[in-house]
C-alpha cells in the first residue's frame, strides 16, 4: 500500500534514503537454481554509479575520467548479498542485497531545509507526510534507483537463462538526436548514445549548460529481445501497462510510447497493423513492428520496443522562485554536485525496471495453462 | 496474478467476454456512506455505449442519430447493482454491478476462428492459453471496458464528495488536431473534441476512411482537478506510474505523457521547473505546469494533465496478410460493425481509469500519517 | 484491502448480501483448459443449500424431507456461469458465477434494525462502517459462503486434474462425538458425520435444543489427499498458516488444529516427530502423521489433516440481553428460520476454502524452480 | 507470491537464513511521525534472544545465567535501523532493520546435508526447490523470527500511540499447566509463565527431558487490549482469520483457538452468546467473552484472547528413523545446541505477529468510511 514493493510473482521491495546508512532490496520470488554472485550485480550498479565514465563500467577498472553529464560525487555502491544464495545459486528464498552509503558529507542543508525546491518532490512529500527527510531528497533521491538496478541484475540473470535480454540507450539528449544507431558504441560514449557523433555534440551542449547553471533532458529507448509470445495478462496487467507503470515510477520520466507510439495517432489501420507471415524458421513473424511487440497487452514474440521521455535535471544552480515552509515567497539556489543530464545513468534503471516486469510476467505465465 | 483486478485500497475486479452472457465488476473498498444509484453508473455507460451520438448520452433520451465514428451495434448496456448499496448509500462491502450482453448475434465466425487478425491480441492469447474465445475477441474485446466505466462511475462519485473531478476529451483524431479548446462543446460533438470546427473535419475524414474500409487513431487528453497535494506513493507507486499503468491497460493506447511530456526532453531545467508562488488564496500555487501536477510521483495540488496516444482501430475491412492456426500464410478480411476511430468512446474509459487511480490514492493516503 | 478477495495466484472475489438481489464470485487465475460446467458447481451448492437433506444433495432430485439441523428456508441457489468458460473449458480469463437470491421475504426487521444481536457481527459492523444492512445480517450472513462454495467447486475441479481431493465431515455435534469413522456414510446422514449411530444421537439432541429455542456447536474435520510434497511458502505463507486463515475466515469457526494439534503441547519430540521411511512404492512416507501433512509450512506428501471448532448458532429464540443503537439496555428475541447446528452445512464450506488454498499453492509452486 | 511479505497496509518483508551474513526486515506502511529508535526494537529482540534469562531481557544488563529451556547459543542480535527514521521519528517511507548473524560457527553439517531431519521442513524444502540450504535449517530456521520480532516492535510502537497493547505468556509447558494467573510474574521466570509455581515445575521437567535427549511442547496465550471495535474486514480478512494465519505462520505452532475455542463446540447458543450491557463508562460492554473479542471477524471492543498450541522442539539428540537424499532408510542423531521447549522464546514472536495484524487492521480501517 505504501508502494515500496514492485511486482507480483517476482517481487522486489526496496528501502533507503540518499543520506541514510544504506540502501537495499529484497527480491522475493526468484526461482531456485539461478546462478548469482555479487559481480553480476556490481556490473550494473557500476553503470549507474555517479561520476563513472561509461567506458569504465565493466567493473574491472575505472579510469578516473569524469563524465561531465554526471555528478562528481563518488559512491562506491558496493553490494553485499545477505541471503537467498547458497553455493552460488538462488535458493528460492528471499534474496537481500545491501548497498552502504559511503559518501554522505555532513552538509549544511540550510536552504533546502525550509524551502521547497522547484521541480522536486519536496512540497509533495511535505504535504503527504507532514515531515520530510530533506537530506539529499531523502527517499525521493534518484539514489533510490541503485536498489532497483541491483534487483534488475537478478531479473536479468533469470531472464538470460530463458534467452531473453534487455538493452536501453540514449537516442536524444539536450535537444540533439541520434541520426545513426550502432548498438556497439553505446557503452563506449559518455551519453550511452547509439550515435557517437551525436554523442559528442550532446556532451558539448551539456558542458555549456553546466557552465550556465542549467540542465538538460533527453529520450531513452529500450528493446527486449527473445521475449516469448504470450507474456502479459489480458485486462489490467497488460504487459505494456505494467511496463508503463514501471518506467513512469522512475522519478525523472514524463512519458512513454510503445512501437509507433504517438505517431500511431496519425496512422490508419491499414498502415499500422503489422502483417503476420511465416518466418524463415517456420515460426510466426511480423512484417513490421508498429505494435512494439505487444498487442492487446500480450507479447507477440516480436522485439519489445519503447521510448521514454526524460525531463531536465531539477537541481540547477540558477536562482529560482519558490516558497518556504511558512508560505513566504523566496528565491532558492540549489547547490551541490548534481547530474546535468540523466540519460546515461537512467539507462541501466530503465533496463532494470524492464527486466523486473518481464521476469514477473514469465513466472505469472506459468499459471496460465494446465 | 491473472490481472483482472486493479487498485490496492479501492480495488475493482472485472469479468466478461464480448459474446458471453454478461460483463460486470466488483468494487471492493469504496468507503461506506457514498450516495450511489444505477442512474449515476448508467450515465457514464451511455457515454461509452456503441452507436450513441454524444449528444444523446445524458441518459434520458436518445436521438437515434448514428455516429459514423462508432460501430452501428446497439447495446443497451443497462446496469444492475447487485450488492453493496443499501438505502441509496454504499455500505462499505463489495459493490457488484452486472451488465447483460443483449446484442450478440449468432454469427458465423468462420474466418476469425482459424486466422489471427492483424493488430489484434488473437495470436498472443493463443500463445498464452492454448485456447481462445474467438467470438468478438472474447476477453480482449473493447467491450471489456464497459465494466471499467461502471466502476469508474463509483470512483467519480466518491471523488466528488472530496471536490475532485476528472474530465477527458479528444484533441486529435484522424490526423486533424484541435486548434481551440472549449470544454463546453466536448459532449455535444461526435468526436468529444474541444474544438467544434476541428470536430467537423475529423468526422468528414472518418467517413472517408470508413468508406475506404480503413480506420483512424487520435490523441485524448485528460485533466483531474481538485486533487489535493500529497497523493501517490514515493517509489514504485508514484501517481504518474499508477496512472500510466492504468491508461496503458486500455487496449488501444500506445503512449502517455504527463505535463510537457516528450517535449520535456528538449527543455532545460530553468525552462521546465515550475516556480512556486503563494496563490491569491494564500495557498501554494505554481506559475506553470510542465510537471502536469505530479512531481517525484506525488501530486502537488496543480491540475493533473496528461495526453494519451490512441492507435487506429485494428478491425478494418481491407484485406490483410496473416497466418492461420497451422502457420499457413493467408489473407483475412475482418467483417462486422466496428468503430472507425476510438477517441469518442475511449474518453469515458480514460476518465474511469483516472478516477479509479485517484480514488485508490486518496484512501492509501489515509495511512500516511499518524 | 477491504477483504472480499482471497488467494494470490488462484484468486477469488465475492460479493452479495443475504437479502440483496444476488451473490456471486469472480475466480481469477484458474488455468485455461479445465473442464467446467454449471452442474459441477451446483452439486456443491446443493450440499450447502439450506433445508436440504444431505442425501438429496446429488443435484438431481430432492426428497423434500427437512433436516432439523438446518433452517427451513428454501433457496434454489441456482448458479449461472457468466464468463471464463468457452466450449466447456476454462479460458484462463476471469470466471464469474452468479447466484440469484430468490427467497428473501419482505420481512418486518423491526427488532433487529435497532438492537445488536448477541453472538452476531452487528455491533462490529456498526462500529466499523457507521451504517449497517440489517436485513438478514447483510454481508455478515452465512449466506455469503454460497459464493465460496461455488468458487471451491472450480478449485476442486482444477485439483482433481492433479489427483488431489478434499473431504470434510462432522466428528462432533451438540456435545456428541463420533466413535467410529466410516467415510462412506458421511453424505447419507443429516449431520454429515462419519459415525451413523452418533449422527442419530446428534440429531435427537438438536431437535431437543431447537424445541428449547437454543442451538449447538460441533467439530468438523478435513482431509486433503494426493497433495504433492513442496506446497506452501516458507515464511508468512506457510501452508498451515494459509489454511488457518482461510478456515477462520468462515464466520462460525473459533479454532483450528493441524495433526495432533493442541495435544502436541503435551507430547515430547521423540513422540511427536514422524519418522520417515521408504514406502512400498519406493517413495518417501511417514510412519505417523502428528504433523498433519505439513512441516515448516510445507506439505510433506502425507495426508493433510485438521480439525475445526464450530461455535453454536448465534440466532436463538430464547430472550437475550443486549443494547440498542442508543446504548439502552434491552432484551431481544431473534425470530426467523435459523440453523440449529452449522456442522452439516459448514462441511462443504470447509472443503471449499481448503480447495482454494491448495489450488493457489499449486500455482504458486510453479514459480519455485527454474 | 513467495510469501516473504506479511500484511496489506502495514506490510513487512523479511529475509535471512540462520547461517547467512544477516537477517532483516523492511516495514512498509508505518505512518509518519511515530517515535522509534533502536532501543525499542532491541528490547523485544532481547526477549527472543537465545540463551537469555527472561529476567535479563530488559536490555540493560544480562546476568549470564543460562535458561535451560533455551539453546546455549549466544547471539547478540543487535539491530541497526537503515532507513525510514529521521530525527527520531518515522518518515512514512520504508523502514529497514538489519540484524547481523555473529555466531555461525563453521560447522561440520555432515549428517544433516544428506539426511532429512524428522519434524523439520527439510524434506518439504527439498521437494519444493530441488536445492536446500542445510546450514541450521536455512530459511526454515526459527532464527527467521528475529526479523518478525523487530518488525513487531515497530507495530507495537505504532499501536501504543492508540492505546492498544499486546501481551503473551506461557500457560502450559512440558505437560504442566498454570493454575494461577499473575501477569506481573511473566517476565521474571524462565518459562514466561503466569504461575511461578508451575514455572518451577515446568523447568524441572524440561531439565529432565534435556538430559534424556528429548524435548517438550506447550501452550501460549495472548491478549490484545485497548483494541477499538470495528477492526477486521467482513469476509476473507476477518480479524480472527488474519490472526490465525499470522500465528500459524510461526514454525512450531499447530493450533489456535479464540475465546472459548474448541470448548465452544460443546456449548449451546444461550451459553455462548456474550450479552451486551452498557458499561460503567456508558460505552457498550460484554458480560462474558466467549467470542474472544471478535464476532463475525470484526473486533467488538472486548479483549482479544486466543490460545496457541506449540509442538515439541523437533531437534532432539535421541536417534530417529529417516531417509536420505537417495531414499535410503537411515538413522539420524541431531546434534547441536537446541531449545528444549520453545514457549518462552515464542512469546515475543506471538506478540509480534499479533501486533502486526492489529497495526495493519488499524490502517485498513481508515478506508472504511467517508
Amino acid at each position: 500500500m505504501a508502494g515500496n514493493s514492485f511486482g507480483d510473482a517476482f517481487k522486489v521491495t526496496t528501502f533507503g534514503e540518499s543520506h541514510g546508512p544504506a540502501l537495499g532490496v529484497i527480491v522475493d520470488g526468484c526461482p531456485a537454481g539461478i546462478p548469482i554472485d555479487e559481480a553480476i550485480i556490481q556490473r550494473d550498479l557500476d553503470r549507474r554509479r555517479p561520476g563513472a565514465h561509461p567506458a569504465d563500467s565493466d567493473g574491472t577498472e575505472r579510469s578516473g575520467r569524469l563524465n561531465p553529464a554526471m555528478t562528481s560525487r563518488k559512491e562506491a555502491d558496493a553490494c553485499e548479498i545477505l541471503s537467498g544464495v547458497f553455493e552460488g545459486k538462488t535458493t528460492g528464498t528471499a534474496l537481500a542485497i545491501l548497498i552502504r552509503n559511503t559518501n554522505q558529507r555532513s552538509e549544511d542543508y540550510g536552504d533546502i531545509v525550509r524551502k521547497f525546491r522547484p521541480g522536486h518532490a519536496d512540497f509533495g512529500y511535505f504535504s503527504k507526510y507532514g515531515i520530510r527527510d530533506y537530506r539529499g531528497g531523502g527517499r525521493s533521491s534518484g539514489r533510490e534507483t541503485a536498489a532497483r538496478v541491483a534487483a534488475g541484475a537478478i531479473a536479468k540473470a533469470f531472464l538470460s537463462t530463458l534467452g531473453t535480454s534487455v538493452r536501453a540507450w540514449t537516442v536524444e539528449a539536450a535537444g540533439i538526436a541520434c541520426e545513426t544507431c550502432d548498438e556497439s558504441v553505446i557503452e563506449s560514449n559518455q551519453l550511452r548514445a547509439c550515435d557517437p557523433v551525436a554523442a559528442e555534440k550532446m556532451l558539448k551542449r551539456i558542458i555549456e549548460l553546466k557552465g550556465a547553471g542549467d540542465s538538460a533532458g533527453g529520450i531513452v529507448t529500450c528493446r527486449a529481445r527473445g521475449v516469448p509470445a504470450g507474456l502479459g495478462e489480458p485486462v489490467f496487467d497488460k504487459l505494456d501497462g505494467l511496463l508503463a507503470g514501471a518506467i513512469l515510477s522512475i522519478g525523472a520520466v514524463k512519458g512513454i510510447e510503445f512501437g509507433s507510439g504517438f505517431a500511431s495517432a496519425r496512422m490508419t489501420g491499414s498502415q499500422w497493423n503489422d502483417p503476420m507471415r511465416r518466418g524463415s524458421d517456420g515460426k510466426p513473424s511480423f512484417e513490421s513492428n508498429h505494435a512494439g511487440g505487444i498487442l492487446g497487452g500480450i507479447s507477440n514474440g516480436a522485439e519489445i520496443a519503447f521510448n521514454v521521455a526524460i525531463k531536465p535535471v531539477a537541481s540547477i544552480s540558477l536562482p529560482q522562485r519558490t516558497i518556504d515552509l511558512d508560505g513566504n515567497e523566496v528565491d532558492i539556489e540549489v547547490r551541490g554536485r548534481h547530474d546535468v543530464c540523466l540519460c546515461p545513468r537512467i539507462v541501466p534503471v530503465v533496463e532494470a525496471m524492464t527486466a523486473l516486469v518481464l521476469a514477473d510476467a514469465v513466472i505469472r505465465q506459468r499459471g496460465a495453462r494446465q
